[in-house]
């Protein structure tokens, strides 16, 4: 199994008036997670989307979490693909704080191939190696 | 159980790409509804969190994407309280498009009781029956 | 000069550390009220845009803030069409706080019209006419 | 007068149905690039918010949007301070995409030092070297 590691600084504009991160950032930073995943794994996401006219439309998200982020934080996103066939993808993260190597979260999302008309199709046959299919 | 509706509209700023809302804008109409949800049973989050010091903390977070949540659309959240005691609280949500009455995704939130320090707290005994605990 | 009225309560997301809305929100909040602008005078930004391939680029954005707007406020946006021509349409804002009717900021956009290729086109004659053009 | 530079790389969240970044955006974008100027001038903002509890509070922003972002872009923004004294800070920038080097935006930013309470406050002497003043 892979994993890729993310590094990424926390923005004051991801902080709420808890001081902390609100929970919804976490999802973006799976996704810059999974981004640097696939290119990792020679996968280009912009390409696929402009060239092949194949997007990947997010079905299902779930996080858990364990402990605040806060401002300035340098943060680890580990990103693994869990499950993969020619119509879905599903991938799990761990996210944790650099300093101490504190777990903040951990998540799981899952994704299927789709047109531009957001109908499901196969994902093409050139792509099925970068996800181990 | 009741059930409160929130109504709201699609921001622009709010959908990607894709030509569609971005998966984590969902969870901040989750966040929406549950606000409402609360005052109406007669609980003011922001009085809780400036008088009381007790901050409501989300620990988990779980979305289904059903069909895609368009800008302009009349979007309709649904929020119910799936479980409570002093220590956690829990809501569910049907996120609903007007036009077609369409159902674009279901989700589910924890929460726990903490202070401005994020050690997690109990309840305090006024609020309980906003609660139903 | 017809000013229309947007209102609107702060999300909790909207707002950061500091305990008050982040600065970049009131961008999202004057998108708010020339997409209404816009719609009271006859205008479908979402028609223009999926029909026509006619866009709305911004190309400057201005805004002073006065006073922070916090969670929960009641918002208004005031927004009205300062110049407008076949190429380029300017709006201006101010945004109030309903509680107290208190001045919170005052902003300025200025836009072009122009195709799917972000190529800059005249705005079509059949929408002139809402624009006072 | 001393440049920093602030590399990112555009994320999808920050796209928008017009395939492009979101205009709002930029403003975070030049929020990353003052937090890191201030840092490179011995400044930590982190500590001076929780040790000293004052803030710095925008009171002026203004962008022009030159050449659209796109989503994976690498982009570097550029950070200069333009004038400080003891109750202000203002800083501009510059926006450009690294492949090809294309200007795609220029902004500036005023602020002013506070406190907790959002009451204006003049800058503690121990960090008037970092702004120069």
């Amino acid at each position: 199994m892979r994993v890729h590691e993310t590094h990424l600084r926390v923005r004051y504009a991801e902080t709420d008036q808890m001081g902390v991160v609100h929970h919804a950032n976490y999802f973006i930073w799976m996704e810059l997670g999974r981004v640097e995943y696939s290119k990792a794994a020679g996968f280009d996401y912009k390409v696929m989307e402009t060239e092949d006219n194949v997007l990947i439309a997010v079905v299902e998200t779930h996080c858990r979490y364990l402990y605040p982020a806060r401002f300035d934080d340098e943060v680890i996103v580990k990103t693994w693909l869990e499950t993969a066939n020619p119509r879905m993808v599903g991938f799990a993260y761990q996210i944790r704080r650099a300093v101490g190597d504190r777990a903040l979260a951990t998540g799981r999302t899952r994704h299927i191939f789709c047109g531009r008309d957001m109908k499901p199709l196969k994902l093409p046959r050139k792509y099925h190696a970068c996800f181990g299919i």
